[in-house]
């Protein structure tokens, strides 16, 4: 299957007259909880510097402080926005020691984060393109508070990039982005391993095989899986191919390999968990 | 009392001047669960089409594949909303299998779903207009994932109708949309019969029974309400007429009987249930 | 350090060519729950009198007719947002009653709420201009249900005002709004005694006690915190000082004294709850 990237431009058609052709668009993504006042916060920064912002949420329940589920979400999420949005991402247990804060380009995409690994799968899916290390204090607030750089730091220098601001006057150029440990799965000669590694809202439990991996190893109507103390004798194209209630496999709307019950959740359903082995092998 | 569409037109000036007379205005009703980044998905692909969308979250704490629930949400919801909004709805058990997805009109308000009873409540209270299911993929995004066609169906034909495409190009035209199973009162001589239907965010619990039909049974000063272990000796125009911790009946801000406690949360601290009979009768 | 207003216009640049100057921008801060239809009801009413209305979401789970709670979030937040924009806030435990609805002034803020004391934190930090009763019901929707002023009053009050309406005609003028009561820090020759009053998404403790309380009382490296079971002896400035799991006491970024743990929840994981003594004592 193609990436996403692109998928929805091709159906773009032309942009209403009268509005400018690129709206200033940023989003939010982090472990904040929803609802937080520290969000609109960000977001009154944000309009304060650039009333015409227009600010969409991604996610705002990324477990506390959880650098793999939050890097999932923005690897998903990310390249489906039209070209030039900037991204805001604020998973960051190390907020006040001396880790550095970064803007990195993907394609068309640009974000902002700590440089601690939450990168990590949008780099493995998207080569990043321009990395810069956020140490130029002029486009900051004033006063920074150690505790909330997401406010003081990063939504300061969205807005202003969303004016125009050069980013190479951020800071220092970099070559890399700080990587996030991520379990590869492995193909044995009769078994491909994985594992589960994200939880959807619906309790579907996804693996870190994807749609690629599976053709590799074989054809789809070969394969069985199993997860924790399930057998699963198909892999499904989707949740309406068996009755409510059955747990299944299938492959999911972001090409991986996952564990679901049809009409139920698998995360409270089955006793399967995050880091659970996910085995492949061929009938 | 009037039905709720118009009202707050009413009360409307004249607009902004420089800014369009209609905002590309689209709204998101689902269960994917708060904060999902499935529906970041969905509002990427939208602004990807037309960056000037602007994107208005209903409710995406529908209980999962609740389709009653949701069509009572969306029965109170999208007639307050500006002619011409586009209000995406997506509760859809049937997600992958042959179930149609829908263009419908109520109005001046257009509604995007599956056809499985969720525009039910809808269809009840606003008399549908046109009524197209879509069936013609050219207005979809190039690769459908069978798990998710909010995002790669819905979002983009919602996108693409704001920038003026012709609802008769999305497919066929039908003449009804799928009913909702709904139990409607029963007026039995000296009792009217209903059931709770659903509860909102603060437990208030929400019965079938409306206004009209209280005014047609008897005069409201006359009529006593009965649900669980509890009796009513009058019906409440508001919660602040009682004192806090009280549980009473009133009609609510929808024009429905409902049971509440004052200050309180009725779902949880009374034992009453959605399904659970409510019986009016005169003194 | 400063107070956050201007904070934030300091680094602001010039707007984006062809975007009128100021956006009618419009926010809603309640304890509807996130998610409720409720919150949609009133954002189609204000769109529906002016389709330009941007609207950002501060909190929606303010614990239910919590007005301590409702008040300390808003005066955290509104002093962030451009000038001009205009907050509604309901957290109204007598809807319905004769507690009157109120139009307030601080600074270039705007606020409609219910006056019940929801005001009162931000009035202690900004000082109320203009204050006026909605008295005038001609700005209102024609019918008012009697369980939902938010709707039927603010949204409609708000969104005229971003259409210019004077808010002289919005009713009657007052000198005073409803104070809150609210417990003040005492300073004991050797101690200072505050409280926690407000938990935060994360689960920390803020108290009563701000940055200017505690350099009145003394040096902060001479300075050690009591709470609960728990004995601080240094006054931090960022989580991250600390290993990941220790209780710490430090200054937030809206300069309160807080009760917190490094990478976990101190509501969850100490003792400590809404009304605990909090205890500063110089070495």
């Amino acid at each position: 299957m193609a990436p996403a990237v692109g998928l929805a431009r091709q159906t773009a058609s032309p942009r209403t007259p009268g509005r400018p052709d690129t709206m200033p668009l940023i989003t939010l993504t982090t472990d904040f909880g929803i609802g937080s006042p520290y969000l609109a916060e960000m977001k009154g920064v944000i309009l304060s510097i650039n009333p015409a912002a227009q600010i969409v949420d991604v996610a705002h329940n990324v477990p506390a402080q959880d650098i793999r589920s939050g890097s999932v979400i923005l690897a998903r999420v990310v390249p489906w926005f039209p070209p030039g949005t900037i991204h805001i991402a604020v998973v960051d247990p190390g907020v006040g020691t001396e880790r550095p804060l970064v803007y990195a380009r993907f394609d068309d995409q640009i974000v902002l984060a700590p440089d601690n690994g939450l990168l990590g799968r949008l780099a493995a899916k998207v080569k990043p393109g321009r990395i810069v290390h956020l140490t130029n204090s002029e486009h900051w607030l004033p006063v920074v508070a150690p505790t909330f750089h997401g406010r003081d730091i990063l939504a300061p220098v969205a807005a202003q990039l969303t004016l125009g601001l050069d980013p190479d006057r951020l800071g220092t150029l970099q070559h890399e982005l700080v990587p996030l440990p991520w379990p590869e799965p492995v193909a044995e000669p009769d078994t491909l391993v994985g594992e589960i590694v994200w939880m959807d809202s619906f309790g579907n439990m996804q693996s870190n095989i994807t749609a690629d991996h599976l053709a590799a190893f074989g054809p789809r109507e070969e394969l069985v899986v199993t997860c924790g103390s399930f057998h699963f004798r198909q892999v499904h194209g989707t949740y309406g191919d068996a009755k409510p209630g059955t747990p299944i496999a299938l492959v999911s709307s972001s090409n991986h390999l996952e564990v679901a019950v049809v009409g139920g959740n698998a995360g409270q359903q089955l006793k399967i968990a995050i880091g659970d082995p996910v085995r492949v092998q061929r009938v």
